[in-house]
């Protein structure tokens, strides 16, 4: 029987492990990439595992979260980054270059190799052919420093397309259709593969627009092949040579195939304040729209920036609107000026925003006060745009424009236009000066790294022991975001290298004073509903609970970075056997966890709550098992495990 | 004898008063405008007046302060200002269409007419010979209500220029070399009147960086002759029919008459952290350089990003030197996009922020802690940044270009590069779409004012009485600025509708506890030194204080704009008849203040600390006395008084 692409690729970059769905298998990874607002964190991990220099074929440091600069913390960071970086060998992405997605898309990525980033969006790789997954920081050092990474052997759903979209449908049509169908969990323990005759007409960016989107399923990763639109992407890129055909063999056998018919789709949008929450345009028609914004990791590449200016062209954002766009990268931005297209942009109104994050992660144009939000991002969590009462939703860039044009939600083909036609380049404008190579071995020695104030050291894991006795401090309910754990946006952004400063703010949009309430306690065990911590990758939603006290975490289940992010730091995610006893857990009282250590090979543990007995079970490797044994995956790697 | 060109168009615009130096004169005021960060006060001030319509020829609101959007603060100001400004008669400049003192002069500013902003660096307008005065909010709002501007009879200062630039020296070094020359306080009382042979080779922009810097002398106001330079640029801008010639009589006396040779000028730096530590550029040669920053109302024009871009072009921004390019304007982004100048400036590394006043107000992009900065703006106070520990130098763009370029302070002139030469275009590029017209007076009956929960109501004056007894909070030193009374940068500036969120942080520069201590004394009166309140225009160092309770400075002496301020606030600012007794008071104690109403008339009050009688002095116009009396200039304006 023939294997999908992802099997093909695992097996080539298998170190360890059985390929059985739900085992854990060992991935030598050829890439890594970090975001600064992870990144910090990630490289003092790296450098206290003393390596000189990263063992993998490359690793870039991008500069896009923390861009605002609002007092000296993100600019000691970036300069901490940029000096880490050329010391170990990583190549340094200087702020204003674009969003990490995007920039390696068009400068670094191969189609084959494997890409791990200190970011939920790294499967954006997945539209040129490369296996990718968002990480935690911890995993992207280990990953730097040569050691393999570990996943659970995934399921694969192929997404079969046929047919070709209409006018003013859009690839970020297909991924709100997919997360219709699927939900937010529809994607866990999945890689979803894409396929099928419809494929051959979508562009890189647009594939990449649904890799990226993928994460929103809770996914593995997603993946496109590698084919002829590829070679000519990478061409245009001057990057032929990084061209290598991958796809799954003819008979290869996916655990579920779901068939899209590209020409019965519409535009959708999501409603807040989840990314499934999607209905047709039309359904919304009328709604009085106060923000549109284009941009981020998922809408901001060139195909989509030339689509906005064609729309915008000659035309002026409506009076009521407040309109921004970001572009992805310097190269974006620079060929949009070179061709007249940010000239079209900039007389409609709209507002020119810097190449980075920006809004998608709340650094910058809140939203007013209850504001209706149009955003072509990937996540409209509540509260995640700065404005705790904004209603923010997720659309194409072609809606959005509809929006911005109207001052109300309005399907794009109601606009009348002509449809768009938009080519990519043959050539892109290719100019790498603004990232910067390593110092070499012999001038690294001599290098400083340069630490700011804001540069705090990060909280040390311990063995979890035999038995916890701990406060339940917080209960939440269901579909926890990693925003609800560690909240995010432009004032708790800059405070990524500084835990004790951020946990101030942990959890604080469920409870005011948890943070305060934590430390009282001394330890503490948080019980959660289903898909606990979904969301970004960052490792902050493990780190700073550790900081705080946090030993151990019962939920009844775990998106799956968040898990990993757990046990690196060394805190036990378990799950209820039966989930029921959710119900009988009540916020303030104190729980005994019993039997942690043999329930770490066996999967069961014994939760008590005043005189109940609550079984609970936590699935875990032998390594994930030696490494909370060990407190976390520094100490089990520095006592010289892989 | 001939008349100065200010005496001039102050007789054209005289209300009342006479037009000796020190008399207080009335002037009727052609145009207003505010921006963001003191218009939402400016303008619930002018609804608390009850008049339906602006009266002046042309009222603009313009946003360019809170323009990064951390939280729904910004965006909710930004919606009030747009819906008091349709409703009220008001044309209002988007947000992102630039900076309000680069916008006016390409768009709005008309030769020989009268301006007032709420923005200290409104003299810029002088550029084109308008008479363009920084005032606080207050009397922008009693201007647009019809009401005349007050100000004491300015003596004037020639400023005599002769020769011509040599390469790579600009007219910022021209500012500087005044300010070496004069002080921060130098202008005082003064306008600096600019003329001679060496004004012909200077643009329009050229001029306005020059004005625009006038206000770090502490000057009432500078002007620039209107001629055949004024002419081509407002036909540039195809405004040709608001061209009006204006000149000083041949034979007009000045106060004072400064001659610089302009052949004889080299680059200068301003040193931290006063605009007037002015020295060779050359002195500094090799300190090495964190940041770059391009920008603000003093160096923005499409003047100086073409000559920024044609620097860069084909070169890098060393890697240790994080750039920022900031245009003053839409218009001059989009130009600089359509001739291939925005691509060079982009391919070098540098930044490209959003046209806004951005890091010059500390709107992000703060350097790294114990930063040196380099900056093309207009001042560098002591965090003023948003990094505390930062050293901020002011400088022409070439300088630093020349810097990025190098990672080292370094005199333009030694890169050796050939002379650049520059020339604005026969027609600007003119779109005003994104300015939006008021409604007409029909619509505007039916129109609401959209009121976000940050805008709260400003605190109420009271009558000075006869007497006043009350704590000595706070005593400072000399020079203290607007930036000390009232801090902005990004984190704080979102409250300038909000004064009681604001008062928290009164004077922390200063004093962390000073709220706090002003809250509990009840009642305040500080003690400062010499030039009292240099700085901005913001109101808000006087309606924060009034609302703490400051119901008296006393000081050296105080810089114009603030002591007004405090008198619209109802705050008395008086003067130590001996300087010396400023030594004498100690912070803590209990002061009381009597003669107070006879004294408003007779200039002199008592100051009793324990046994001592200190004399005070206060010189107030009658409308003053009569201001302090209402209670402020509102309670004043209220009681039917002009």
């Amino acid at each position: 029987m023939g294997k999908t692409l992802t099997e093909k690729l695992i097996a080539a970059h298998l170190v360890s492990g059985s390929m059985e769905p739900g085992a854990e298998v060992a991935l030598r990874i050829d890439q890594t990439l970090t975001q600064d607002a992870t990144g910090t964190m990630a490289y003092l991990e790296f450098e206290s595992m003393g390596i000189d220099r990263v063992r993998t074929k490359r690793s870039v440091a991008y500069i896009d979260h923390n861009t605002l600069q609002s007092g000296f913390e993100n600019a000691d960071d970036h300069r901490y980054i940029q000096s880490v970086a050329a010391k170990h060998g990583i190549w340094f992405s200087r702020p204003g270059n674009g969003i990490c997605h995007q920039v390696h898309l068009e400068r670094f990525g191969v189609p084959g190799q494997t890409l791990i980033g200190s970011d939920s969006h790294t499967p954006t790789g997945g539209g040129i052919g490369m296996l990718a997954f968002g990480a935690g920081g911890m995993d992207v050092a280990v990953a730097m420093g040569g050691g393999a990474y570990y996943i659970t052997m995934p399921k694969v759903i192929k997404v079969e397309l046929t047919g070709a979209l209409r006018p003013f449908v859009t690839a970020k049509d297909i991924s709100l259709e997919v997360l219709r169908l699927l939900s937010v969990k529809g994607g866990v323990g999945h890689v979803m593969e894409w396929g099928g005759p419809g494929i051959a007409g979508l562009s890189v960016p647009e594939r990449a627009t649904i890799t990226n989107m993928g994460t929103e399923l809770g996914a593995t990763t997603s993946i496109f092949p590698s084919d002829e639109v590829t070679r000519a992407f990478l061409r245009a890129q001057g990057r032929e040579a990084n061209f290598t055909p991958l796809s799954a063999d003819p008979d290869a056998a996916y655990d579920r195939i779901i068939h899209i018919d590209l020409d019965t789709l519409e535009p959708l949008i999501a409603c807040p304040h989840m990314p499934d929450k999607v209905v047709p345009v039309r359904s919304l028609k009328g709604v009085k729209v106060d923000q549109v914004c284009v941009g981020s990791c998922t809408n901001s590449s060139l195909y989509d920036l030339l689509k906005t200016a064609a729309m915008l062209k000659g035309r002026t954002v409506a009076p009521s609107v407040s309109m921004s766009v970001s572009p992805g990268s310097r190269q974006v931005l620079t060929m949009l000026a070179n061709c007249g297209a940010l000239s079209d942009i900039l007389v409609s109104g709209a507002r020119l925003l810097e190449c980075a994050c920006g809004p998608c992660i709340g650094m910058g144009f809140s939203p007013n006060s209850g504001g209706v939000s149009l955003r072509t991002f990937n996540r409209n969590f509540e509260g995640r745009s700065g404005t705790a009462d904004a209603k923010v939703y997720l659309v194409s860039p072609e809606t959005a424009v509809a929006a911005a044009l109207t001052g109300e939600i309005t399907d794009p083909r109601d606009l009348g236009l002509d449809a768009l036609h938009v080519d990519l380049p043959d050539r892109f404008l290719i100019d790498d000066s603004a990232v910067l190579a390593p110092a070499s071995p012999e001038e690294a020695a001599h290098l400083d790294v340069l630490r700011g104030p804001n540069i705090k050291e990060f909280p040390q894991g311990k063995p979890v022991g035999d038995a916890i006795t701990a406060k339940l401090t917080l209960k939440v309910g269901d579909n926890i975001t990693t925003d609800h754990i560690m909240p995010a946006g432009s004032k708790i952004l800059p405070y990524r290298s500084n835990i004790p400063k951020l946990s101030e703010f942990c959890f604080a949009v469920c409870d005011k004073e948890f943070a305060q309430n934590a430390k009282a306690a001394g330890e503490t065990i948080l019980v959660g509903g289903s898909n606990y911590g979904q969301g970004s990758s960052r490792e902050h939603a493990a780190l700073v609970p550790l900081y705080l006290g946090v030993r151990a975490v019962i939920a009844k289940s775990f998106a799956r970075i968040h898990a990993a992010n757990l046990i690196n730091a060394g805190i036990l995610p378990l799950t209820f056997a039966n989930p029921d006893d959710y119900d009988a857990l009540t916020q303030g009282e104190t729980l005994t966890l019993t039997g942690i250590d043999a329930g770490l090979d066996s999967g069961t543990m014994t939760l008590h709550a005043g005189n109940r007995e609550i079984p609970v079970c936590g699935s875990f490797t032998k390594r994930q098992a030696a490494m909370l044994r060990a407190g976390g995956l520094l100490n089990y790697t520095k006592e010289g495990n892989d």
